[in-house]
C-alpha cells in the first residue's frame, strides 16, 4: 500500500480516541500490568507515545524541512517517560497525548507537504539515510505497533485464567521475549 | 492477575467503541488489507468477532449453565463470517458487533454469576474440560488478541513505506507466519 499523507493523518488522528476507549478508568492491575522486567505496561505505552509527540516524529520532520547544515536526528530516549511521568494517572496521560497529537497534526497539515518535500532526506542516528515520507509512515506503524502491544499486554494478564484456551490464543504466546 | 467478572465485563464492553474509533470510515485499502492468503483483514476480524457473539462465547456459557445431559460445545466455524458478510460494509459490521455485544453483556450481568457457578464445567470439542470462568477469561483475551491483530495488519500495509525503520518496528516482522 502506497503512502498517502491524508490517509496517514487519518490513522494518526484515531489513536488517542481508540486508546481512551480501551484504557480510560481501566482497573489498576490492567493499567500497570506488563510482560516482565523492562517491558511496557499500557501506562508505559501511553507515556512512550507522549515522548514520541514531544521529541521524536515532528522534531525530526522539522530537522528535515529546515534543511540546515545537518539533517542528522538527535538520538531518542525510549525510557524518558519513566522519570517524566512518575506518579501520573493513566487518564492525565491519555489527555496529554490527545492534546499533543492534535497540535502536531494541525502543524503537519499546515505544512501542506507535496511529493517533492516528502522525498527530502534526513539521517537517522542508527538507521542511516531516510526520507520524510518514511518518517511519517513509521509514525503510523509505530502507533499501531503500540496499540497492538497494549492489547497484547492486557490479554497476557489472563494467561493463567484462560486455562486450556491458551492453545487457541496466540496473542498469549507469540512473544515469549517481548520487545517493547 | 485473577479473573474478576466485573473487570472482565469492563474490558468486554470497551471493544466495540475502541474498534469504532480505530476503523469507522477507514479507507478501503486499510479496511480490507490482510497479511496474505487465509489471513484476516480488519473487516474479517470484525466479522469473526460477530460470529463469536452469535455462536461462541454466550452460546457455550448457556450450555454450561443449563447443565443438560451433555456440556460438550458445538464446534465453532472460524470462517462463517466470509459467506455471512459478503458485501457488507465495515460500518454496518461495527454497528452489528456493538449491538450484539451490548445485548450479550446485559444477559451475562443478569445471570449474577457467583464463584461456584463460575467453577461449573464444560467440555470443549478440541480442548477438553474447561470451566465457565476460563470461558469468560478466554472471551476477554480473544477480544484483545483480535484488537492486536487488527493493529498489526494495519501497520503491515506500510511495511515497504517505512524503509529502514522496519528494524525498529517489530510489529511488522514478529509474525512471519501470521495466525489469524
Amino acid at each position: 500500500m502506497e503512502f498517502r499523507l491524508d490517509q496517514a493523518v487519518d490513522v494518526l488522528r484515531r489513536t488517542p480516541a481508540a486508546l481512551r476507549e480501551l484504557l480510560a478508568d481501566l482497573p489498576e492491575p490492567w493499567a500497570r500490568g506488563n510482560e516482565g522486567p523492562e517491558t511496557f505496561s499500557p501506562l508505559d505505552n501511553v507515556g512512550h507515545l507522549i515522548d514520541g509527540e514531544e521529541t521524536d516524529w515532528m522534531a525530526r520532520a522539522r530537522i528535515i524541512l529546515d534543511r540546515g547544515s545537518s539533517v542528522r536526528f538527535e538520538p531518542y530516549d525510549r525510557f524518558r517517560h519513566r522519570t517524566r511521568n512518575a506518579g501520573r494517572t493513566l487518564e492525565s496521560l491519555l489527555d496529554e497525548f490527545a492534546r499533543l497529537r492534535e497540535a502536531n497534526l494541525a502543524t503537519l497539515r499546515s505544512w501542506r507537504l507535496d511529493d517533492s518535500r516528502l522525498d527530502l532526506p534526513g539521517e537517522h542516528p542508527a538507521l542511516g539515510p531516510v526520507t520524510l515520507r518514511q518518517l511519517l509512515a513509521a509514525w503510523v506503524a509505530h502507533d499501531l505497533g503500540h496499540l497492538a502491544q497494549i492489547a497484547r499486554v492486557m490479554a497476557k494478564q489472563y494467561t493463567e485464567e484462560v486455562g486450556p484456551w491458551i492453545r487457541f490464543l496466540p496473542v498469549l504466546t507469540d512473544h515469549p521475549k517481548p520487545r517493547s
